[in-house]
């Protein structure tokens, strides 16, 4: 940690500092400067003496600015796990070799709509199901999805053609329901600071697909990972799925693809891509989830409806079936490229 | 709503819109243009038929771009009760006349902390004691809040002081044990769209106090009031906390005055400004306190510590307590200029 | 052109907004709704017509929102020129089959320097040589360029390598002294809305390399073009050089790939990804000028310096000349895939 | 400046960096950690050396970061100038105890409609007189300005009523005509990095009002006032007129009042908001304008029109002069307040 302190500074001011660090059990090295002193702690903290220590000195006397010389993640960076981790669903691995593509409709609907996109998924050659149950909308006034009923329907249906299935908990109390029915939990974009909601996930055991929201930075979103994996859950999918557009007249947010290089360097986690949030629009999910793979994710999250104009929520961004049946044969024929499988 | 064709959209696509529409029950009016074809829906559709028609729509060919003409939150409108909210709380009115100032510590630590910040609230004429039992922090590591112990000691100093107390849950399950202490629910800015806490906080019949999210716009804003609201309990107060900064060398967020007169253009609710979180920096919090009442804002919430630098939890924006007694003459000497009492 | 009035907006109101249409010579379509009314006007309106009067509609009692059906600019949309513009320069072509790297520093630094970076470049297969001679820099105590001393060193090694160039200029009067050295005209992000500038490229009748403004939105993006076009130059190239980021702790900018697509659809001018701008670090350009050749692009332009730690301005953006032949290579590799040659 | 190297950087890569320091006559201090290694530059450093040296150590092998310890902006900083710079035009003080008022319409459109708007401006006891000559446009359809025509009758104006006057210069061939007619130089926020007309502006020895550009941060808002003192000519106001907003629905701009602390803590020169381009609304300027003033602002650019509803620019956001009178009086009121006059 380096604090800098103010032009003019007394003598005293710095002092303090000093025997706040000393009090502290560290010894602090002083950088004087010209127009301004600096002071730095060379050894490392433990993360939960970082922040307060920090506040706290920001709130002395003569201090201009405290930075912090560390990244606040442990579980989740590289450094604490050099290899890439992979994540073992039934058969299905994701972040190794194999790239994943995870399809379905935004909503389970009934039985017969959630069947007949599984069916596209299954034959596509994808590998896992994605739908909704529980619908976070913005607007109460919104269909707000078919709840347990429709995690049956996915169970069901991911039983019959094979298919590990994700859907989304959006409440602490609410994973182990979730957790009974399907095979990985989705922590929504909206939820991605929901502490309660990612320890509850983080002690079910079950592999965490973890939504990046709009607008966290990557120290936000990998410390939000860190708070499943600190429940002794390491199975944990980071999800680029577009952030905060400031135009929002042609796509609904901006699809950050840049943070794919970044992640996979610093965090050892599968990173998957949701090029149809990303976008909002169905006619740009394709070239998005291509410059994805070759961006470096894992795996993208595309939404796909056996009829998008019928759909009951997000039908402006669902691929048609046989796009999504495009989509996949780009992704096979782009896959030799980066040395993957699809 | 305005559904905006392609430039070249054939006739063929425009009367598929047309027909939809009328499928369900509404008259399109065809605006004919000399590039492109506008369509109107006159009638005034259900809250829960709009977001879903206008993404159905524009999975349609031919379709450029659908817009609503009206605002999708209800209850929260002033359209919906011109008069303003007051919502009174054991004495304290908020939304009234009388300006009302939140004060107190980002966390309650211990008794004898929380004592000592209670009696510079009461003493200096506040008469709203706020204070975290339980804190959504960024990191699994920081100091979580002292939790139910927590929230007792919030009971008992307010019960001494004669304080209205409001402190923060972070999930639906928690609501009923906060409800249990605290006069007023907090919802926190990372919690905006946690829909089932907010569905809880309706439940609760407790007031709400709202915090906007970081990256949330105004018809997002008061559409998580009107979840709350929803389930019958119309007394929400809306927070303006500061919004996601694209600089965030000098202050911690951009805090969003103009959101004020907006707010109470549109919506009958009361609106509280937290000038603490908005700037992020404890000297800055006394001008923009002011700031807020001079734009409109029917009250501020204001973090204060007996000692900043030994909080636990956010001590660079805490105001000492002189500083927070001088705030307080600031806005009663401000108050008559404005029509009120502080 | 969408007129929505306010709930409860008079009748006199709404008529005082029909005549001020008709007295402009349209025909206003009244569409009663429930809660508000909405007026349309059908024609299309001169773009000279169309701002100035959604402005002054705005300003008229009972009126709320005045939303445009039709996009703003003109001749640089896909809708004034159905086929893709190419561009031609010397015996390079821009927006055509082959997808074009433009490489070189970021400033002309010396002949030595300039001159091994432009043999990396025609060695590695690249075909346009970029530098700066006029450097627009933040801090007026930051390399402000070579000058014209730059110009003449780049225009005798582009000479020398059979290379064409681009170069910025940073104002009007001095785009004759940059049209006289260079090849293309390089419009900074910064200056993307400095209109004399883009009147004198326009006029100039040289090649334009038009960088997006770190806020701008397409409209403005394409507005900006359209000023340029407007002169009667249409041979307008857009580079997106990555949005302003609200956490810049790993990466400097957000490169929009997302943008890539809509710019395709919506206009016929080719589409430049510059990612070493975008990322603003060296080991992420790879990547993501990968990402852009697969999402659609054009071509990219990439930094590169023979020896980057010596560089006089952006060092740490700068490919080394091995990593610069390494992704020449990559995107050879990747050419097939998307059906273009490199 | 504190260099932070990688986790595993190796003893090499570290004494890489101390010599690459020590060969620019630095005496590096290293700080070994238990994780990463920091090394610290003692010495300030001159403006010039410090972002290269940075961009060149970002570019070695084994570092992770690059953090500045002290702002990059000398003349515009409050460390080399105490006391509040006070600006003299004619009679009138910018930055002094009386608050200023700048006030009239967007554009210069005859000398009729300008006339009437000084009428009002003097009338209401404001002492600045605003319009466009030259109007930076984001369409080359819309209105462009009146050019020298309106400069003329701009003085002629100002000269009649005893007005100070202010309009835009958008080039720097364009200074010398704008301050032969004008007594202070507008820098639209456009053009606040168009570096040669703040070059130009500070050699035409004229006060300039500089604009933050939408998405500016701090110091590079400053650095842009250090480009015009650079050049001798310290009367420079800063001036914050809304900053890019995610939601632009209800508001054009985010006005961002807590920049205005900020500004007067760290910079000497005068500070003033434009509420009207900073919300976009005509009927929020009042409460944003007299927030400004209790937020610390030396004054407010206003937008009046005789009569908005025909502008030919700006009509939504231009108050009606009945209005600007409410404003100027709720100004008076609030003045004494804050202890200044208007």
């Amino acid at each position: 940690m380096i604090i800098v302190m103010q032009v003019g500074a007394t003598e005293a001011q710095i002092e303090a500092v000093a025997s706040f660090i000393r009090d502290r059990g560290f010894e602090p090295l002083i950088l004087p400067g010209e127009g301004r002193t600096a002071i730095g702690i060379p050894a490392s903290l433990n993360n939960d003496q970082r922040t307060n220590i920090a506040a706290n000195i920001s709130a002395m006397e003569g201090v201009s600015r405290v930075t912090q010389t560390s990244h606040p993640y442990k579980l989740a960076s590289r450094e604490y796990k050099r290899e890439n981790t992979v994540i073992k669903v039934k058969d299905v691995e994701i972040g190794g070799n194999k790239f994943v593509v995870m399809g379905g409709p935004c909503s389970v609907e009934s039985y017969d709509q959630f069947e007949a996109a599984a069916a596209v998924v299954k034959d596509s050659g994808a590998t896992i199901l994605r739908g909704g149950a529980f619908k976070p909308r913005t607007s109460p006034y919104s269909f707000q999805g078919l709840a347990e009923e429709g995690l049956k329907i996915m169970k069901e249906v991911g039983d019959k053609f094979g298919l590990v299935t994700i859907t989304e908990a959006m409440s602490g109390d609410m994973v182990p329901l979730v957790a009974k029915y399907a095979d990985i939990i989705q922590i929504g974009a909206r939820s991605m600071q929901n502490f309660p909601l990612l320890i509850e996930a983080g002690k079910s055991g079950k592999p965490v697909f973890l939504k990046r929201g709009p607008s966290a930075g990557v120290d936000e979103f990998l410390l939000a990972a860190e708070y499943v994996m600190n429940q002794g859950n390491h199975n944990v999918m980071l999800c680029e799925r577009g952030i905060m557009a400031f135009d929002s007249t042609y796509t609904r947010n901006v699809l950050d693809l840049g943070i794919v290089p970044v992640l996979k360097e610093f965090s050892h986690l599968p990173v998957i891509a949701d090029p149809s949030h990303g976008t909002g629009v169905a006619r740009y999910v394709r070239a998005m989830a291509k410059a994805a793979m070759v961006a470096g994710a894992d795996g993208v999250m595309v939404e796909m409806h056996p009829n998008p104009k019928e759909a009951l929520s997000d039908g402006s961004q669902a691929l048609v079936p046989d796009t999504f049946r495009d989509l996949m044969n780009d992704l096979r024929g782009l896959s030799g490229y980066v040395g993957r499988t699809v």
